[in-house]
This record gives C-alpha cells, sequence and structure tokens, in this order.
C-alpha cells in the first residue's frame, strides 16, 4: 500500500498574501479580535476594513472571533459573527445580510488531498448567503454554499450545499425540515 | 418569500441585569474565570457567589470556565466545572450535586426564533439534576432538563429533556441504554 | 436506585509525576503552548522534549496547542499538531509518523466509570498509526488505537478502535469507505 509523506507536502502555489501583512494580521488577529478584553466590536470591525475586508453597516463581531485573511472576506450588512467564531479563511469566504453565525462555529476552508500520498493542500471557498443562519458550534466545509435563509443546527457539519429555506442537522447535516418566516 | 431582518432584532425586553454589573462581571469572567493563569478554584467559587451565584460545598471550577450571569446561577455541593466549560445562561441554570460537566461541553440558554423575520431572541432554562454527566464538548439546548443521574456522552447535543438514569449520545442525542450505578 | 457521590471520588492512585513537576508544566503548557503570541514551533518542540516528550524531526505545532504531561507523549516524525489541539493525556499518547491531527481536535485519555458510586478515574492509551488524519474538531476517546492511515471526518469521535487505510464519520464514528492513496 502506498503512504502518506508528509515531509513531501508542499504548498508553495498557495500565495494568499504577502509575508509581512500575514506576519502582522497574525498579531493583530491575537491582540484584537481572539481577545475578550476587547470586546468593542466597531474598531475591530474598522480594522478588518484596513486590512482588505469588505464589512457592510450594522455587523456585529463579538469577542473571541478569529480570522485567517481578513482580504478574503466579505460580509453583507447586519450580519453576526458569534462568539469564538473562527472564519478559517485560507479561501474566500462571504457572508450575505442578515446572516447569524452562533458561538463557537467554525468556517472551513481548507483541506487535504488523502488519497495522495504528500497530502495536497486543497482549498475551498465558503459562501453564506442572505438570511442564513450557522448554529452554535457548527462546521461548514470548504467548496459549501449555504443557499438564501439555510439554517443549521447546533454542532452540524454542512460538507455539501445547504438548500434555501431549509434546515439542516447531524454530521453529515442532512436536510430536517422547511424554513417558513412568518411576518 | 419572507426574509430574516437583523435590524430589526429587539432584545429590550431581556434585562438579566444592570449594565454597570454586567460590565464589571465580563471583565472578571475573562481575567479570572477563563484565564488557565489563574487554577485556583476555591476564589473563583468565592467570586461567583459575591456576583450572586448559589453555590454549595465541595464544588471544582477546572481552568478556563466562562459563565454569563452568575446571578442566574445554582450549583450543589461536590459538583464538578471541566475544563474550559462554557455556561451560557442568559436564562436560570440550576446544577445539582454531585454533577459532572466535562470538559469543553456548552450549556446554551440562548436561541432564536428562527420563522420570525426579526429573529427574536428565545431563553431557555437549563437543570441538570442530581449525579447527570454531560460529556465532554456536549451541547445542552434551553428548555432542557437532565433528570437525575442521566448521562451525555461525549459531543453529544441535547435539545430535549434526558430521562433519569439513561445515557444518550449523538446530534440530537437519543437514549442508547439504561444507568446502573452500582455499590 | 443507587445515587453517585463525587465526595467519595479518590484518584489517589493516580501518580502521573511529581507535583513540583506538574505544576511548573501547567504554567509552560499556558505560557507556551497555548499561548498564540507564540507561533514559533521548533522552540515549543524542544521546551516539549525537555519535560520528556520523545519527539522526532520535522514536527510541526501550530498555535494554541495544549498538552497535560509530555512525559507521556510520543511524536514520530513529520507529524502535525494543528491549532487548538488538545491532547488530554492523562494515559500514554503515541503518535506514529506523517499523522495530522487537524485544527481543534481533542484526545482524550481520561474517563470515568459511571456505573461506580465514586465515579472512579478510567484512564486509556490512545495510538495514532502511521499517515492517520484526525480531522478538525474531532474527539478521539482513550483505549482506541487509529491503525495505519486511517482517517476521522471532521468533528467525528471514535470511541472504538479504526482500521487501517479506512475513513470514519460521525458520533460514534462509523466507517464510510476505504482510503486507496496513489503515487
Amino acid at each position: 500500500m502506498k503512504t502518506t509523506d508528509l515531509s513531501k507536502f508542499n504548498n508553495d502555489w498557495y500565495q494568499p498574501g504577502s509575508k509581512v501583512k500575514k506576519l502582522l494580521w497574525y498579531f493583530v488577529n491575537v491582540l484584537v479580535l481572539k481577545n475578550h478584553f476587547w470586546p468593542h466590536s466597531a474598531s475591530k470591525v474598522a480594522i478588518l476594513r484596513a486590512f482588505g475586508a469588505k464589512i457592510g453597516k450594522g455587523v456585529v463581531l463579538k469577542p473571541g472571533v478569529s480570522i485567517k485573511y481578513p482580504w478574503l472576506l466579505s460580509i453583507g450588512n447586519h450580519s453576526w459573527i458569534g462568539e469564538n467564531v473562527w472564519i478559517d479563511n485560507l479561501g474566500f469566504v462571504s457572508i450575505g445580510d442578515h446572516v447569524c453565525i452562533s458561538q463557537g462555529a467554525l468556517l472551513l476552508c481548507g483541506n487535504h488531498n488523502y488519497a495522495s500520498s504528500s497530502f495536497d493542500l486543497m482549498i475551498g471557498e465558503i459562501h453564506l448567503e442572505e438570511g442564513v443562519w450557522i448554529g452554535a458550534k457548527c462546521t461548514v466545509s470548504g467548496g459549501v454554499r449555504a443557499k438564501s435563509h439555510a439554517v443549521l443546527s447546533i454542532q452540524s457539519v454542512a460538507s455539501k450545499d445547504l438548500d434555501a429555506y431549509s434546515i439542516y442537522r447531524g454530521n453529515p447535516a442532512t436536510k430536517i425540515k422547511e424554513r417558513t418566516i412568518k411576518a
């Protein structure tokens, strides 16, 4: 049988930004976003914009958030990023308007090709459309699009697209019912 | 189809305590309870009591615990709160005698009405009765009562009541067997 | 019915190291390994070795890792320990060559006998053989051996051994397919 050889891993092709920018952001992320002593949201939004994130109005970031690369992030209007949410955006992540990402959720763009001996890095974008709700401690994998107003229930794992106005649960998440919004 | 409008979200009706008390506790929680450099349990119990928590004797808090509002918390005698446990008690949480909450578990009282356009906040109490064990990285939702000596297995999600002397697993957790305690 | 009595809990038999060594390591772990301001991997490997861990060459530790007792840890060559991985090794943990443990995973050696009134501590070793991949936010229980090149998918829970070259998912994890590695 073939074996994995992590010494052969090579992600030189992956260049998400200059070394200086990445290093600087690494420490700003730890010092400001992840820091529970810094609960003030608007200043964090301003810092993210300064590093290239596109962020609309009325966006709230709770404490303990971690974002890999702001310049690969777009957030619409009136969306909420909950406490300890981890946006591990090796790839581009778009978050639409009126999206709620609850506490402890993980958006995970990176993956590995377990069928290759060199365990190649694979990156997928994540798109959360308008009105989506990602529940507490959920994980969304790279390549997933959660369509308009989809809901992922607590601690579930989305590895495929989520249909609009649909509620999902489990690992892997399966559709359990429709979402109907009343007045 | 109706859409979510988070700019209409309004939780003014929710008044869990004075602003000063909430702000002060916020920083004490980060500085003391969540702080891994502060492993000493008895001092944390004393601080929680000073902020209104009812806590019995022989209670142990491991490092990294986070508690939203101590004045909405009651813990009996000889119960253990594990490392990095997150008691997000927007509503009242009662923890009985001889309860073990293992590392990384989440008690999540807050929820949202995903059927309302304004995504209204919904809060449920959580009650863990005598002898209950909540396993590592589990989540217990608001409104749940874990009855006497119920067990929730590792990384499971309880969104309904757990029967006494019963063992649950999965997301959502289902009963897998009885719990029998020998001498 | 018999009840749990945590005041009778007694783990005096469990002596994983001298008090001084345990206390010193506790603070080094918090100050260095768990500290996101300390991303430099090689220095962490050196410190772990100084505390008795056996670690091969080419091993990478990401920030935020937590290890209970380095002297109960062995890591082979070219293995990766991801961000916020928690090795709660009350028992011995061996990690082979070319193993990847992804972000937020938990290796959990400790357990309790829920059938005993005194909730006795139970400890199991964990062995991850060559080429194993433990996915993000997974939990591996004590007593588990993940055999050569097994894969545990995102946020899954392994409470039994994992077969070689097999892919597992869910809670509890079940085998979903074979892993075939191409050139």
